[in-house]
């Protein structure tokens, strides 16, 4: 086997991976919530999110783990007895009709490291913290990663407990309900561990299409959400087609233009248009406005500053061919976050020692590991994804790129035990 | 001025028409629910399009009009005594936001005649009816034309009863409400007319452009409403363009190609895209699934037929270039309607000895007319709208174009009459 090597050295430092225990573990519980046709749904406090961490919370359970919950309902699970703590993290919701590794592969690779150190009787210096964040992918509760957010200080607790799901329900109610509800002396910020490492699939082609065993982000991109509307004239479906000022056929310039400009620019740059409306929205008439939102990711600010600037052209230029009258406006912007370089050196080294061939990259997504990375040293570790797909029932990972991502793990957590 | 000549004419046959009262009438009427920034807002049954009516029947008791309701609240108004009806309808309705002519004209045109042979002291040898049909925009209740359809026989009570209306009120309830409900004696289906001629504005731009006083509808065109599925894949905004399967960019694509193919068709043919739904609809989520409408129109049904086979093949052709799978339905189909060529010969021969210079056309777009065809000789009279503009604040007919159709339908009357 590719990674049998690695795991005999992890053994020779005293630790017994169980990689059949990993790999059962993580098909049991990725499971829940999982429709053949639909993919992974595990909004957070739902049943099925509430199902997959009461399983979480048996296996911690059966390793003798100390369990918290924090103010935001995540979980915290220690082992060992150190002063200062080691901390892996990730999380069990997923996005509606989501994929089976996003979340699930984290916290399962950390349950496993946990489960290997006890059994394996190790004594580090450290104590060894799993935490399970609660409601990351913001699905159900907006913004996302919302309990690492209340539990490292950067929302209060009021904002967030106040957030309300599409029914209605408040964060703080379902929170109240589930459970899973404790004080704020539990939150990370209270006690932070010295070091927090997020394991991951990259959703992104990158490390699969080149044959790269494991990605090492050096932070996580930049973010801006621009809303553009265009405004052209409500007409009737019997008038001419070309005295019509049509809204619609801006909006499909601007798709079209900005997907031309991603493309090129794809090696520095991602662009998304995810949300539509158009107004009235009446088959027989022509729609006087429609809006979009165009979501603009890089590692690099100028990089969105251009393409912000870009955007605003493409739709001043599209204004003037279809005599629409243009507005945007710039819904948020998230600076990017540049992880621990000493972490990710020693990411990198563990990798080379290993034999896993690595590639320093950028997350292109948003992860807990962003808010971490306030109050303590933090990376993260990326496992390759097949051809990139994610937040999909098409998500794929590899057996042994899970694997590999384990043992890699506790590879790390042994390292960063010592310094 | 350009109608005095015409309008000499009538004053020698015995008709007065009194254009001052016509053009006070207009605009005191079509101003109820005029919001300058927005437009005319008289959805049917509601206070605006109740007070509007109320003017009209103050005016139908002072000329001493014989007044009726049908089982739609359609208004009927009878001036005369022959056994034998000639029928003149219009609406009072409006969509929101829409124009100041569209309908109005048409009302108080018939109005107009109304009191001119009553004044005259005018002995015809027919009746003379107006029609206020009641909910013909169909903004409060779909389908449009609700009022002329219960009352040819068209759809039945119980359908055209149980409408609702978008905050749940049925259309029986709220006719209830009104006093505008009588019984189905009153209905037109009951006691047709011999004739029945609609005046409406054109909501095209030929006569304006073309420099006509008058259009002749040969009838309404055929109308065909499909809808197109773009299923790609969800994913990731931080998934690599050049890996996506983007819907949006699947409909954005087949907006410009239809418009495209509308625009070298125009002499032909009409296409609108006015419904847009994309799933997820979420700003950092590649949909996997958008959704449009394709609204096509021509006086052609092969035309139509070709339309639909190109607006698929388009559909297929993006499906192939960016890997979606493409679904369609064809939602309805309304095949074209021909207006009685007695009647339209009689329009054509009145706008040469009127002086007025007219052109025989299609209706692009619905109306009463296309009910009233099914129980009498119809046909319609169209004035010029500038730009063609409707539907809309900006919809626009210049004073002497409204005076011109007004003294056309005088014309028309007294010949029908003859016949």
């Amino acid at each position: 086997m590719l990674y049998e090597r690695a795991l005999e050295r992890l053994k020779s430092k005293g630790l017994n991976l169980d990689i059949n225990s990993f790999l059962r573990t993580f098909n049991r519980i990725s499971s829940i919530g999982w429709v053949e046709s639909y993919g992974s749904t595990r909004l957070a406090l739902t049943n099925e999110h509430i199902m997959a961490r009461r399983e979480l919370l048996k296996e911690l359970e059966n390793i003798g783990a100390k369990v918290l919950f924090d103010e935001a309902g995540n979980i915290i699970a220690e082992v060992g007895s150190g002063s200062r703590a080691i901390a892996i993290g990730s999380h069990l919701d997923s996005v509606p009709g989501g994929g089976r590794f996003d979340g699930v592969f984290g916290i399962i690779a950390g349950l496993e490291i946990l489960r290997a150190i006890v059994k394996s009787s190790l004594r580090l210096k450290h104590k060894l913290i799993l935490v399970d964040f609660n409601n990351e992918e913001g699905s159900r509760w907006n913004p996302p990663l919302l309990g690492s957010a209340l539990s490292v200080g950067v929302y209060t607790r009021d904002f967030v407990y106040s957030r309300l799901d599409s029914n209605g329900v408040t964060f703080g109610e379902a929170l109240e309900r589930s459970g899973f509800k404790s004080s704020a002396e539990n939150n990370l910020s209270m006690n932070p561990p010295r070091f927090y490492i997020e394991p991951h699939i990259e959703q992104g082609p990158e490390l699969y299409r080149e044959g790269y065993d494991i990605g090492i982000p050096q932070g996580i991109v930049g973010l801006r959400v621009l809303e553009l509307t265009f405004k052209g004239r409500q007409d009737h479906a019997s008038s001419h087609i070309s005295l019509r000022r049509d809204s619609v056929v801006g909006l499909s310039k601007a798709v079209l233009r900005l997907r031309e400009y991603a493309l090129k620019n794809q090696d520095k740059l991602r662009i998304t248009v995810g949300y539509i409306s158009v107004d009235p929205g009446k088959f027989n008439v022509v729609p006087a406005l429609s809006k979009i939102t165009v979501d603009i990711r890089s590692y690099d600010s100028q990089v969105i500053d251009e393409a912000t600037k870009y955007t605003i052209k493409v739709a001043e230029n599209i204004g003037g061919e279809e005599n629409l009258s243009v507005d945007y406006r710039e819904l948020w912007t998230i600076p990017r976050i540049v992880f621990d370089p000493e972490v990710t050196s020693i990411i990198e080294e563990s990798c080379r020692d290993l034999g896993f061939k690595c590639k320093r990259m950028w997350s292109w997504a948003g992860h807990d590991a962003q808010n971490m990375s306030r109050i303590t040293k933090t990376a993260m570790i990326f496992v390759p994804s097949v051809e990139g797909i994610s937040h999909s029932k098409d998500e794929y990972t590899r057996e042994e790129d899970l694997v590999k991502g384990l043992i890699l793990l506790a590879e790390v957590v042994l390292r960063l035990d010592e310094i």
